[in-house]
């Protein structure tokens, strides 16, 4: 039951040696989604060994080039290596226009189609979702129209035990209604409840991916306890008049919005290209919030914890 | 007298770990000209330490993404680096779209002016003239409209040698008249050859870009004699059928325009990544024609003799 987030870009505008412009690849339960493209994108995807074209499912946040850059050349890619399946893209509206006329411009007829689904950066909307998985937007405050996503495992059904059902002799009948919670009666009249012959329910995780943004009250109940939050911190608090001006974070904003909807554990990026190391991002956000993490290229952060499913 | 090559990206149309989308440097008499820019452009740029704002011409060969997708990135960083001086673009009509679709939808308004300069795919044509320099347009066959680029230094000025300043008490009048090639006259009457009194003329050298193109054999006179020829080779002649289709050459027949042209050199690049290795291109296009050099991410090709100006 896979469930991280693995960095291929965590740089701010400006691309350095040190930190690509945004990118990052969620695995749940084994689909891959990619979360913003920046220029480079496809080239992390083969440095880290992704094999993408096992990703279906891409979400642009905004249309400033360090997010979407990538995008044009890797589509492209996929076409050219012979891609046949939908690609869906989530973004804002223009976005659509922009794949278009790259395509018109270079003669490029895809092999495969696009479904293009346009994001409202004002509400919070269900972009995706299937049996096991929710995708929403999330309205970010940034200078142009922006959104985050927030990817949330559905609740788990229970799972039965093994020695219970050979105990019982449960039928499937019997295993469907303990599965939903409720009460199973045997032949001989024996009533079993769902918490005796079932495991605990197994917690859903969440991951709330939040960039770029300036500090923003209303996402705190939007990512309430999520296991992992991303939130861009592009500058210290040393920066804060510049973080305004820009529509950023400082690394001290976002330890508040995570210390505030007590999520499990803070996953820091965006750097401005002006910090010459992050320790000091870690160290302002720990005053305030405890389990900070910091974002690399190549660094995979598991989203809440382990599920591994035995018995 | 700087006339150096240095190449960011010599892949074709899907970017490997390998190498990059094409993107180049050429350097004359210092002045900086970026010539394609390939998605990651800017991230090689600083990786090979070319003070990127030092460029102020950017010539586009046509609008496959592989020659283009990094072109707004490096507008953008220009301007985020506070960018105040003109930038001039030459390209397609249709790159001038590209980029103000692009500027628009992100909200940037740049510190700095772009010059666009629509090519012409159908003529050579002079697109940039300095006092040393002339850069012309070379039709090219390619399944969109694309053109090369022809760098030639102008033809140096005769040098008058210290010696004969100082034996004959040239003035600056007879000076003048000598780095041209004429007679000067002294006060004595006694005649003074330019010949004899000036250093042999040192030859003018000549760089030319072709990529992407189909075998082109009205290239062959455009690019006379020119000290290095940077002919792409997509392919290798077992796959001549697939470099016709695509409007691209194979490493023979790039070998097959240096030849008949009578080029110093021949440079290869543009190689598909079906291939892991690029010494095929050399040994096959060294059956026809003897100096064949393999383009690499940051190798610095010399074009023609080095010339050190003493005396």
């Amino acid at each position: 039951m896979t469930f991280d987030v693995t960095i291929l870009g965590c740089g701010a505008a400006t691309p350095t040696t040190k930190h690509n412009p945004t990118a990052q690849v969620v695995n749940v339960h084994d689909k891959l989604f990619l979360v913003d493209c920046g220029e480079g994108t496809q080239i992390q995807l083969r440095k880290f060994k992704i094999k993408f074209q096992r990703i279906n499912h891409i979400f642009i946040s905004h249309l400033h080039g360090d997010h979407y850059l990538g995008l044009v050349g890797l589509i492209s890619s996929f076409h050219l290596l012979g891609r046949k399946s939908e690609l869906h893209v989530y973004g804002p509206a223009d976005l659509q226009t922009l794949i278009d006329i790259n395509l018109k411009l270079s003669d490029t007829y895809l092999n495969f189609p696009i479904v293009f689904h346009a994001t409202n950066p004002k509400e919070q909307q269900i972009l995706f979702e299937d049996g096991t998985l929710t995708i929403e937007s999330l309205p970010l405050k940034h200078r142009i129209e922006c959104t985050g996503f927030l990817f949330r495992e559905k609740p788990f059904p229970l799972r039965v035990k093994k020695d219970k059902i050979k105990e019982y002799k449960l039928l499937p009948s019997h295993i469907i209604k303990l599965k939903k919670g409720e009460e199973a009666e045997l032949e001989n009249g024996k009533i079993i409840s769902a918490e005796e012959a079932c495991w605990p329910p197994i917690k859903s995780r969440a991951y709330a991916y939040c960039s770029d943004t300036a500090y923003k009250e209303d996402l705190i109940e939007r990512v309430k306890e999520v296991d992992l939050l991303y939130h861009e911190s592009t500058f210290l608090e040393t920066e804060l008049e510049r973080a305004k001006v820009t529509f950023h974070s400082t690394a001290k904003q976002a330890a508040a919005i995570a210390q505030k909807a007590q999520v499990l554990e803070l996953l820091l990026g965006h750097y401005s290209s002006r910090y010459k190391e992050e320790e000091s991002f870690k160290r302002e956000a720990e005053e305030i919030f405890p389990r900070v993490l910091l974002a690399d290229e190549g660094l995979n952060f598991q989203v809440g914890e382990v599920i591994e499913i035995k018995d």
